[in-house]
């Protein structure tokens, strides 16, 4: 019999007890083992709940429990989440997780920790929620180069995109919907403002290139600025606009960003919408592959906790988590990154046409209904260190957005 | 040191050789030692060829080499491929292949014998080429009862379908394109009469029942049949027409049927266009998935075989591979599986009005353009065996295409 304490009886740790009731002779036949969850560690209680019964409200009663093997922590946040991370693999315990913010943060030093005491820290629910994508690229992709991982990683955004690309919505008024059904948070800051997806693609960026990847390091823009004209431009490309959190591995230098892009509609990640995620990763072998699926949410994120906990008890002999080492990887400055860059400006076209020659060289120009009284144009592909220098010239008079290739 | 030896230098032979040639350091590195191939069995001579060195012609050469760790089955076919890998499991060696027919027909042999040598016989690469699907099903999906899978399984259909789809084409006018193109062979008969595609799901069936799927039991219809008139109402409908393979299972009883069905617009598995295949994934957890790449093609299969080669290697002390037992899974009548129909007749609606109703019940009708002197509608839902009756009332006059639900 294997033993589980789950720390934190929020939506994930609910989640997780639910996936044991309903598929719990599928989860002890895939371990090879009875698994059972035997503590949850919580401030509060549950009266009438029946998790109440496993309630505790006292990590030491977990640590020194010598017959728990695997740790589930879903609380969320640094700490205390990080040191009872952290006692758990020293006392020898595998550890499993959703929370991107600390494997981001702290990833590669659990990592050595959990070699160290010959455990696993296991965390296939912080990116992608409940799509496999973790365990593929470190088993199932081993034999490729992985060239390019290109994600949607938030679902709250690309619900909103979706909405104001379908709709011609406004972003405040997609905004407020998503807020009204649950769909964004009251704060929607950490993802509006990409940091949710940045931590996602820092996380896989770590993985694929096998040093600690930071996320502050990785340019960040959100979408805060997205407007319904922009949409209609995108519908005049053929492309949609999506948050993406990408990052290019070539020449053994790694590039990673996370903005609003224009895509082209055939590209697979086109047609990824509402809260779906998806992650597009490009071999130099496979070439293109995409991984779908609901990116957040208790139930799949449960899923993704219990699938790491059946492996943990697979593998309880060995470690089979090593994945980067903590020698920072320094990345690709964006300026030295080519691409196409989508540019609105105010006024009339003809008015500026010399002077944005003279700073982008030639460029194709756009019109879409409903977009008077300015003019539109996508550039060559340009290094953004060009983009920067040229748009300067034109100061707040340029609103931008950066083009997938 | 591990020793592999490739058996057949064909196009997925001679692809291994180079995702070695190409990625031999993350090779070595994910697999935790030197992986290093030290003989190509081949009838034939390779002269010129960077391959000759390795090639040998007698097979004993390989099976009494003992420094020989994983044996590379990529000859297809039934024979000599299954006395080859019997024989090379027997001695305590690992195979890995791309060959469906032979996991299909002998698969929970092969495991058995497997096991009983604490070895592993993987083939990832037999279904949907590069796109991981087995390993994510064997161990990312373990928290999860399975209830769907339907894959888009065949490149060359897939390509036909969104030819005729976009293009209007017919359909021998697209076989003769996609022959030209190399995309579809001469004989392409396991390809648009669905057999392939069959014994994909067979395999997945047999993964997801933990029992064998006989794919002789599994009913299969092929393209041969779909017009371009068909794709003209499925536009009208805001739908797409696919070969799909699907499985679903409840309350522990498989049903399974490969045929072309008129798919959503929003699924997921809609906007997988061209030689591109995908597999839809629903848990009951887990909720709606897909994973999407190359189907088949000279280096995605070769890059999925060299995975499973960086997997055998990796757990050479444990058998990682028993998915199913040789106990036979009966499959569901496809005539008690409920669905939507969607119907051509030529002549005028009016005059067979009365005895639809009487034979279908309430039905929809629907026009497109181009499609005159006929008509069309589409049925409630319905088990196919009540179709079936409601069917055999108008002969010869009906041409049906199922609806995905």
């Amino acid at each position: 019999m294997i033993h589980v304490a789950v720390l934190g009886y929020g939506t994930v740790g609910s989640g997780v007890l639910e996936v044991f009731r309903m598929n719990q002779e599928k989860i002890d036949r895939c371990a090879g083992d009875q698994v059972r969850i035997k503590y949850i560690l919580d401030l509060r209680d549950f009266p009438g709940d029946p998790a109440q019964e496993l309630i505790v409200h006292d990590f030491e009663q977990i640590i020194n429990d010598e017959s728990i093997d695997i740790v589930v922590e879903v609380m969320g946040g640094l700490e205390p989440a990080y040191t009872f991370v952290k006692r758990s693999l020293e006392a020898g315990k595998n550890v499993v997780t959703s929370n991107k913010a600390l494997v981001a943060a702290h990833g590669s030093e659990l990592l050595q920790t959990a070699k160290e005491h010959h455990v696993n820290y296991l965390f296939e629910a912080s990116v992608g929620g409940g799509i496999p994508i973790i365990r593929p690229l470190v088993s199932s992709l081993t034999a490729d180069e992985i060239e390019e991982i290109t994600g949607i990683l938030n679902g709250t955004t690309n619900y909103m995109m979706t909405k104001m690309f379908y709709e011609g919505a406004d972003y405040d008024e997609v905004l407020r919907e998503a807020q009204a059904n649950g769909y964004a948070e009251r704060n929607p800051e950490a993802d509006v403002e990409g940091r949710d997806a940045c931590r996602k693609i820092a996380i896989l960026s770590s993985i694929v290139s096998g040093r600690q990847v930071d996320f502050e390091d990785i340019y960040t823009e959100g979408i805060t600025k997205i407007t319904a004209q922009d949409m209609r431009y995108a519908k005049e490309m053929n492309m949609v606009i999506k948050l993406l959190a990408t990052m290019k591995q070539e020449d053994g230098t790694i590039g990673a960003i996370v903005a609003p892009f224009l895509l082209h509609s055939e590209h697979p990640l086109a047609s990824v919408h509402g809260v779906f995620n998806a992650i597009f990763v490009r071999g130099n072998a496979l070439g293109d592959s995409m991984f779908y699926g609901s990116g957040a949410g208790k139930m799949p994120t449960a899923s993704a906790v219990t699938a790491d906990i059946v492996e943990a008890a697979r593998y309880q002999d060995r470690t089979i988590c090593e994945y980067w080492s903590g020698n920072k990887m320094e990345l690709k400055s964006r300026m030295d990154v080519k691409r196409k860059f989508f540019i609105r400006m105010a006024g009339r076209k003809e008015a500026y046409a010399d002077r944005i020659r003279e700073a982008f060289g030639e460029v194709q120009y756009l019109t879409a209904d409903g977009c008077e009284g300015e003019f539109a144009f996508v550039t060559g592909e340009i290094k953004e260190g060009e983009y920067e220098s040229a748009a300067a010239e034109f100061g707040n008079l340029i609103h931008m957005i950066r083009v997938a290739s």
